[in-house]
């Protein structure tokens, strides 16, 4: 059962920047005997602190004390404190999570890993990385290039996430459907629990059934059971050449049909099958700088189909191929090509996208992040038509309709004010949730469940589950310490 | 800290079939009220039930009553029934796992799950099945192949094994290396708990970050943390052409090294990647029928590639590309081809070899199943042949050498009296455990914890893991019902 829509006050609480709950001065006084002018408490630092990427205020909170670690000793140093003196303790990666997972409780101390960045070994022999969890992702895609690896959870967001957010969300992103999500690589992690204890589990082991795989437990869990400082990542040989293909469709449903199609006939399976609704598209490629935007029609949707190979493949056959079976399904291929300058452009407008969306969204954003069955990408293609014309708003829609996982993202009308878009979201949101239940779907295929979408989650797990979730949460974190409120409240 | 090496006291246990510990007759019949006449306690049947395919009947014990569910209500029931009067419930699919882990405790029951074994959905829009877990892994298969499909996490022992006993070990396989283990398939499951209540985890979804990832921390959890009674199952494209390579090698390091080029340099990644000692592969081959026979020389080691291809490849070019690297590594190409018959032929050896040396192997046998970091298969290859010159016993070893998962088998030799071979086995074990420890390896890859490596977990597991996965079954199984004394004592 949906809960019944939340009003306005429930899902938000008071902007309390100005005043921390918690800043007890002794507080901060131990924690500058642990990290020394690494635990920081200036307004600015705090106020940066309060926010990630989730494009709604009222999720904001501030901390009372930021510390930067660089061993995982002081993480531990600072675990134990923070379960004497009852102190609530949330990690932070990059911030650029989307669903609040790095936003503190009032008065809470934020573990920021950013100095915790080293790439520590490079293993070309057992295809295996070992690194900290602050490392951009980006940083080690250059430090992997050289060596013909790739590692391939990426999100779309990896010129400024984390290796340790990525594995703490589970992040998916545009390649995952030929690739797998985070996850999938990440063969061991150094982690210290709720209570400070240090576990060590997996290693550079592509196959381990020693024990329960707590490994996994502890990856998409949105630093509620445990801090990474140190993770192995499984890395694969680099593709060599990639190709783009990017199609419009004058139907919607056309579009999100060709995707199955696409997945199904494709000899050389996409790399990555995107999907971006036709205004969206077209608004995000005239806010791009000229010289190399697409010339793009008027349409209904685009799909940018990636297509990989490590060197031994006609990749311009492959796209034709991919060009045919577009064509067959109604499409129109604008551009195809397998130049750098080509695929480039292509993503450049895809990763755009959400900028785009959320500099215009207004305030009280709902960035969804809805997953079904792959088969399924047609009827929420429709649903997301009916939540348009059913609530009279602008609805953009796009991301890895390959997986099945669609980004859905209400804009706010210029003529409507705040007080009764906020009653608005939480219906669009029921509307959009009963939907995709019907359809076997859930409300997070990558952002992750965070502050935002704890009170839905009851609704798409089974109470049994829920409890279970509840009774693990509090077996390995007793004192509610670790980044309380996010994934269950 | 490896334990002291355990004696045979200690290991071993009384053959306790003739008089089970829990025959209450009572409790015979409180099951025939849920079962009828599916709760059976015939002698032919427990003795059926005390053991699996561990070669050591000291870990066989009897049940005192075998029950064959057909519904998820009645194990719910079974669970209720035997939480009230504490009696212990282990549950077995086709009982052809390989560590005890379907074995019960002395009087307990068994849960067959045999005649649960409906194929209820074959979902080719979303490449999906839904299966009940007693379906055998060969069967889904036939069914899957006129659809073009396959159910790529099979393992060696697909003819007789379980998709349910496949997902409670995390089974593996031969095909492994290219395509993954049985968890990274499975989507979605009901299960009932130790406590007799049902979980719906998952769905047919691709990506699934909605709270902890309780489906992972179930699969390979052999039975002690629920029981599967529905699966959601990815299924990927058949691969229309296989082509596979046998090749001989004088030097067993040289063949351990070729392993590595073959992962980095085929264009075309390996389907499988196997070794086989060189005694045991002339002798299995040996005692195979005449006229399938490969002919192989007097050498070391073997490898069996196998290539596979959707139909747009040159299997005979990749073949070709493979036996160059082999040559260049020092091994020559016995048998090459693309017909159904040479890769019949191949792994026909392949498959033989675990059951010829379970034949030749003796009493009271230890088939371990070790994985080491892929780059550290030459040192392992060394360690085994350490082994067999210390202890002067024949030492097979093969298996998925492409995945660091390799068998490792001692023999008892005839001239031996049991009690020496008692002693001794649990030396060797030591000794190969210090070894690949040092590796950064562990004591299962794909057979599982099960009864026969318990005592060896808390050597390769930190006490911090150890203790959290005890406080996960407890929170999980609060009486001790479900499957006790596997996996953690």
């Amino acid at each position: 059962v949906l809960p019944t829509e939340p009003t306005r006050r429930d899902l938000g609480r008071p902007n309390d920047l100005e005043a921390p709950v918690n800043s007890d001065p002794d507080h901060q006084e131990d924690l500058a005997r642990i990290f020394g002018d690494r635990a920081i408490n200036d307004e600015n630092t705090l106020r940066t602190h309060s926010r990630d990427q989730v494009g709604d205020e009222r999720y904001y909170a501030s901390p009372a004390t930021v510390v930067y670690p660089e061993t995982t000793g002081e993480i531990v140093e600072l675990m134990r404190w923070a379960n004497l003196t009852g102190t609530p303790v949330t990690p932070r990666g990059a911030g650029s999570g989307l669903a609040g997972a790095a936003i503190p409780v009032p008065g809470g101390v934020v573990c920021n890993m950013s100095r915790m960045n080293r790439i520590l070994d490079v293993d070309t022999d057992n295809l295996m990385v070992v690194v900290e969890p602050g490392v951009v992702t980006r940083t080690l895609d250059t430090v992997l290039e050289p060596h013909g690896l790739f590692f391939a959870g990426y999100p779309m967001s990896e010129e400024i996430c984390s290796i340790g957010g990525n594995v703490a969300e589970n992040a998916g992103g545009g390649r995952a459907v030929k690739y797998g999500v985070t996850a999938d690589y990440v063969r061991g992690a150094d982690v210290v629990t709720a209570t400070g204890d240090v576990l060590h589990l997996g290693g550079k082991l592509l196959k381990n059934v020693a024990g329960y795989n707590l490994l996994q437990l502890m990856i998409g869990s949105e630093g509620t059971l445990g801090i990474f400082t140190q993770l192995t990542i499984q890395v694969i040989p680099r593709p060599r050449e990639r190709g783009v293909l990017f199609a419009s469709f004058v139907s919607a449903h056309a579009a999100a049909q060709a995707v199955s199609a696409l997945k199904r006939r494709l000899s050389n399976p996409p790399s990555s099958l995107e999907y971006i609704d036709g205004p969206t598209a077209r608004d995000t490629n005239e806010a791009l700088p000229g010289s190399k935007r697409l010339v793009i029609p008027d349409a209904a949707a685009f799909l940018l189909v990636e297509i990989d190979s490590n060197g031994d493949r006609d990749l311009e056959a492959d796209l034709n191929e991919a060009g045919l079976i577009i064509a067959a399904e109604g499409g129109v291929s604008l551009s195809r090509g397998v130049s750098s300058d080509e695929v480039e452009r292509a993503w450049r407008l895809r990763k755009q996208v959400p900028w785009w969306v959320k500099q215009h969204a207004g305030p009280q954003q709902a960035a969804e992040d809805i997953v079904v069955p792959p088969a399924s990408v047609p009827q929420l293609v429709e649903l997301a038509e009916d939540l348009r014309s059913r609530f009279g708003v602008r609805i953009p829609l796009y991301g890895h309709a390959g997986d099945g996982n669609l980004h859905l993202r209400p804009m706010k009308p210029d003529s409507m004010d705040l007080v009764e878009w906020s009653d608005l979201v939480p219906r669009i949101l029921t509307s959009l949730y009963q939907g995709i239940a019907k359809m076997g779907g859930t409300i997070s295929g990558e952002h992750g469940i965070g502050r935002k979408r704890v009170k839905y989650l009851a609704a798409f797990l089974d109470p049994v589950e829920l409890r279970i979730l509840r009774s693990l949460k509090e077996t390995m974190d007793p004192n509610g310490i670790l980044n309380p409120g996010v994934v269950l409240d």
